[in-house]
């Protein structure tokens, strides 16, 4: 790729010379051949990029070989990256893969001791890293990667162009119990499945849990990251960002493009409406119903709420010594 | 089943006809030859169920094919979905599970790749599926269920019944460290072992190391969601459930019957008697003794006081525009 | 061992008699053969050790058979435990193990199902258990032990002497997208990988990020308990110790001997300062800067202020009392 294909596929507006393109990094590690970016207005700091990707409103050091002017510098250098780094997709079907013979396989990639079960059906261009466990009436459609070491549960759909990172669990049993008496308890069905959108992203060590009756279901560009717990009959809707160690308990609801930090607990029953944005750490009570605005703390509070009552907190200690105060005046009269 | 048989096994009272039953679903969604159940009082939502698990105190449609009068609704439909749905058991040694020539296995099921090593005793009924490390001189109880993937490293003890998911942890070392100086820490021994159960279930991802010196325990009936960290040293007792993302400290002490809510943490030798109930996200400070009753907040106090208190913190600012008032009372005298 | 020869190593002064020590355990469970230690002054408890290292100051029983005065019992205690249990190293390349050609192997245990992958570098004494997928250009430095089901991906460097427990996962993806407007997320690159130092230790089931452009870093001798998400281009300095569930957001640095509890969550581009020590479930925000010292809560802050301010808030019921006892004698005047 050269400067003016980029300019020309970002839309941008090239500023200096055509030149092969061959890497990216970013500004203070940038070399010869590279593109890097800068989000900012005003000065770009130093680098030693061959091409820069910056906003109209950024001032650059004439010296740079090239620029090309974007509205958005960080996206467009996403989507360079992608292009410049696409990992070779990897193919073969390896000899110690275990499929049984029904299954529907048309993927490009299985790698060392997968298991392919029963009837499952793996889609083209998918890849299945090694140690994998795919069971039963699985589905994982075309373009997905699913790295080592994850187990899919029977009958679990997976839609296409998806990354399930290492050690995902999906499908395991909810955790539903019903106490009987003294003797302890009883599993309630955990009989339902899951249904994964396309072009989802799964953190490494992330659990979706099956449904009880009825599926759990995450919608399509939605992004998770590490060590999230997805409990049963979950419904996350699409273009959802959730932050590593995040909670959802059984049956809530996060609505379309949702941002989610990390650490969140969410109880059971509650619902997150499409645009809320929800701070790390914070909790929503069972069947909590979540505006769109930005909310923070436990109990969820929007942010300005809980602002001021943050401040009024830090203010305890003033307070207190006006009442010593005022009561001095009051009992000296 | 018919529903005869059904109203029978359930000591439950059968209002209408003798009906096969084939499944079970909730009542939106259950049809023709399908169980469901509600386990409120008054009228019965509208449902295409052929049987209902109903309290007597509920309203039923005349039109319902069958009604069963019980006590717990939600308990009776456990009972007889787990009827209509237990899974039927695999079965066979996959010719890739390595099982060293000395251990003792009477298992029905070993998945592919499964990996045995020395002197483990494996009961009958057990499945170990695809992927699963099983270290040396481990015991695992008859009828236990431990899912792909999971490592029980050596010397563990799993009792029956058990339903391990997968990516479970079982047995690695505690986190246990002496400080040496400038030169950093010295691993303090752990080496001790982990002993679980009858009918425990472990949820996906899970942890629970091993003891330093003695063991880590979990008791019978116990029910533990995904991604729990159990440290070195902790005694779980019997039908104790906690939720996901939990973590408790070394050596704490969780009695029989507490519940513990999700993404809560225990501090080190802390003990919870039995029967309390902490909420999800509390925490539980180092050696505290947690007394029955309901829990909240970190530190966890008991959920009146933490209401209470709440409500102060909300009311701080009506009573600082009171102080203010009161000082413009007296400023103006 | 003797008694004579472990009071040498340890630079201790031994009270009686030359006996050969063969175990240790704790002072209730010690018996005949075994080594044991009290870390108090005063009181010994009564113990059936046939050694004991205790402080100088300690008050131990006259029929104690041998008794070793060190500094530090506790670390002594450590030090002769790794001496008496050292594991034997396990050795052998399992037939089932897949090693690419072009790896260098010089490790002398590869369990059952392990893949190495094209260039990886693995050194002597290097024990890889079952299903381990080690990824391609990956470096393992001599002595490191990884445990079962642990997946590396490309290009992660780990030093020597490193405990890798079961189910990590190391560079995977960090969890980084840039929005698109309405159609949704690209993802950065994610194109730079992990470095470990030596004598790292890193609990079941954590994650480690590979770096987005750069590299996310752990320092040596830095300890990481279960459960841990350690997110791209993190800096963890060296003999840092971090407990479980713990969760650390991007580019977020962690100066060397820092003391970090479990559950805590950190946001990006923060900054721990050498020496600081965090109480568990504390959150750290985005660009903080955490100076030495102990540091509590969310947001964190320094332990003192943090109980003045608990102890303002416990005590608000009283001072709305007071205020209320105000206004009665101002409107009764």
């Amino acid at each position: 790729m050269d400067t003016s294909e980029i300019a020309l596929s970002l839309d941008g507006k090239l500023i200096g010379e055509v030149l092969a393109i061959s890497g990216f990094a970013d500004l203070s590690t940038a070399g010869a051949g590279d593109i890097s970016f800068f989000s900012g207005d005003g000065a770009v700091p130093e680098t030693h990029a061959t091409c820069l990707l910056v906003k109209a409103s950024a001032e650059f050091a004439p010296s740079t070989p090239a620029v090309i002017i974007v509205k958005d510098p960080k996206l467009a250098f996403a989507k360079v990256a992608a292009k410049l780094s696409a990992p070779p997709r990897r193919t073969g079907i390896d000899q110690t893969a275990k499929i049984v013979v029904d299954a529907d396989v048309k993927a490009s990639f299985i790698g060392p001791n997968v298991v392919i079960d029963n009837s499952a059906k793996i889609g083209a261009d998918v890849e299945i890293h090694a140690g994998c466990s795919i069971g039963r009436d699985v589905s994982i459609g075309r373009g997905t990667r699913i790295f080592p070491n994850c187990t899919i549960y029977d009958g679990v759909t997976i839609g296409e162009d998806c990354i399930i990172h290492a050690g995902c669990v999906i499908g395991a049993d909810g955790f539903g119990f019903v106490r009987d008496g003294a003797s302890g308890y009883v599993k309630f069905p955990q009989a339902g499945s899951v249904v994964i959108g396309n072009e989802v992203e799964l953190g490494a060590n992330s659990c979706v849990d099956r449904g009880a009756l009825g599926s759990t279901e995450i919608g399509d560009g939605t992004k998770i990251d590490n060590l999230v717990q997805v409990a049963h009959n979950v419904k996350i809707g699409k273009r959802v960002v959730i932050a590593a160690q995040t909670g959802i308990s059984g049956s809530t609801v996060i609505e379309d493009d949702c941002v989610i930090g990390g650490q969140v607990g969410m109880g059971d029953h509650a619902r997150v409406l499409s645009g809320a944005v929800i701070g790390s750490q914070a909790g929503v009570l069972p069947g909590k119903i979540v505006r769109p605005g930005v909310w923070w703390g436990t109990p969820v509070q929007p942010l300005d709420e809980f602002k001021r009552q943050n401040a009024l907190v830090k203010g305890l200690s003033r307070l207190k010594d006006e009442v010593k105060r005022l009561r001095s005046l009051i009992e000296d009269k």
